[in-house]
């Protein structure tokens, strides 16, 4: 199947329109027109090279949603005409514990990312979501539930997945202290997800100059991290902190903030964070972990939670072709909302 | 109750004879005459003034060993001849719910530490088993079984206890994979109590030297960090990690050595880590943690278990004369056995 997207060539260049061909459908393939394409900040990094040396071209891309135009003989859960989503995953083994308890994630073998890694039947690198088709095995299609606003829903299924799966693995509920660490991409999921469990979340930033943003989402209010003050009487308090920031930084600035046993999770940060002080870990048995998306049940559930709970990122719906405008602002900082491509809205001919 | 002991009056002086009182009995006080007293390397942080400035004169020690000599009119566990111990804390509020759940050692107002803090009811400052007798409330006595060498048993009240604890928060039994890096006075504690709780045990280290002294205490072998191919190798084999290095360094070299969801719950470091790289963590929802000691009730718990297993630290008795000497020693590296001072060596005239 022909296709169109935006596609990087080198760190140094710009996004252009790429002609490509999707691969013929296998028995379980399911084809999807893509309508809306999340930007994430993770596409920035792989374009730039950040987590180093990526084939060419590539077209990033992995908060997908469209419809189904066609499938596979062998593919049952999906007929053409639904709406779908497809998150950062294409494939894992299938045969590894991971796998069979559903955390395709941490495939023993190693998942196959949307875009940028060969496929595991044909070797060919797969190309992700900033496109207007793609061809998924039906076990990494998601259903997008009605109830979703369709132009909102494509961050669901990275930055909401990602926050979402800590949120559950530390067993998040009715009364839980929930800590957000900045109010971007990530931390603004975080706190409606958090919220809608029935937590008191507080995001923790440097200043309380996003107060009102963050109580409107449905954060108690903001813990300004500046404030000495403010932190000491926090220590203890939280049951759950997600930790959103993507540069390196001090975790020993929040580990104190902790009650005994409880978790810091890195969701933000892929890469080197600077040096810590064990004394409130050790003193409060104080936990530091890492977190990565979810695995397909647990995608698909986030989805559906959203749906029940009428959350949606924020979003700013763009044109395709505004790709390197949205890259250029995304590199000078945090930015509170999403931005979604339209992909209808680029031509075949590109 | 007058006492003689060795105190330290000055991190650049040597530990004296110092004469001084223990309290008068109060309702629920065991008084106890000190045979044997371990020396542990917190100790020596202390007198040196590593962990910030310290009363002065202060006598350390914290793994204490000794006989009932007279108990208060309130005390209903202990009896004049029984065998005893005391550990790293004298006292906590004993009602909140950390004292409440037997996890006296992260009291919500702070436990009292052996030596060097004030007393609860008197504010005087706690002094330590380097001494010939001490004065402690019931509460914080346990009872060393008989089954356990007197002169090998003080180690298991801090060394055994801070090792013992993680291995059962985080629930190692029958063919739990655990890692130990380090065979110093912690490492070689851990590794006799995980292999007896029934886990294969690798021993952490930087070459294989001490890999029969390993294999003697029960480890299967040592994985040396130094080889890579081997380190590669081991890549997601550990349920846990008992990080018992006593200085800064990176935990980057250990976490991808933790399976999916893991642990490396660090006990030897008190201060600041090394700059630690996230993908490891992130990749495997892979987690650090610190631990310090345990309850009272896990205290008693490990002894008991020492006992039944016949589990006793590699000690070398010294006497309390050769206090300074053994700190010398000990300042030069890791010793893979603890010193313990032969206390009725002290003549009460010091």
């Amino acid at each position: 199947m022909k296709t169109v997207g935006y596609a990087s060539y080198s760190p140094d260049t710009e996004m252009v329109p790429y002609h490509f061909e999707r691969r013929a459908l296998r028995a379980n393939d399911v084809a999807i027109e893509i309508l809306y394409s999340g930007v994430c900040h993770s596409d920035l990094h792989t374009v730039n090279g950040d987590w180093g040396p990526q084939p060419s071209p590539i077209v990033p891309g992995h908060e997908i949603v469209g419809r189904v135009i066609e499938v596979g003989p062998k593919v049952s859960n999906y007929k053409v005409g639904d709406q779908v989503g497809v998150g950062c995953m294409v494939d894992s083994c299938q045969e590894c514990d991971q796998c069979h308890h559903g955390e395709e994630q941490f495939c023993r073998h190693g998942m196959t990312p949307t875009y940028g890694a060969p496929d595991r039947i044909s070797g060919e690198i797969t190309q992700g979501g900033y496109s207007k088709h793609i061809v998924v095995r039906e076990e990494f299609v998601l259903r997008i539930p009605e109830a979703l606003d369709l132009s909102r829903a494509a961050p669901i299924l990275c930055a909401g997945i990602t926050t979402f799966s800590p949120l559950r693995t530390w067993n998040i509920g009715e009364g839980s202290r929930v800590g957000v660490i900045g109010l971007g991409g990530l931390g603004h999921m975080a706190v409606q997800l958090a919220a809608a469990m029935g937590a008191e979340v507080t995001v923790l930033s440097r200043s309380k100059q996003k107060e009102e943003e963050a109580k409107k989402i449905g954060a108690k209010g903001i813990l300004a991290s500046t404030d000495e003050d403010a932190m000491n009487a926090a220590a203890s308090s939280f049951d759950l902190i997600i930790d959103t920031v993507p540069v390196e930084h001090d975790v020993t600035l929040y580990t104190p903030l902790l009650d005994v046993d409880a978790t810091l999770v890195i969701v933000g940060q892929v890469g080197p964070m600077k040096e810590f002080m064990t004394v409130p870990m050790i003193m409060g048995r104080r936990r530091v972990a890492g977190s990565l998306i979810g695995g397909v049940k647990q995608t698909q559930e986030v989805l559906d939670f959203c749906a029940e709970h009428n959350i949606h990122p924020i979003c700013e719906i763009i044109r395709p072709e505004q790709i390197n405008e949205a890259f250029e602002v995304m590199e000078k900082g945090d930015i509170a909302h999403r931005y979604v491509m339209k992909m209808t809205d680029m031509a075949d001919d590109a």
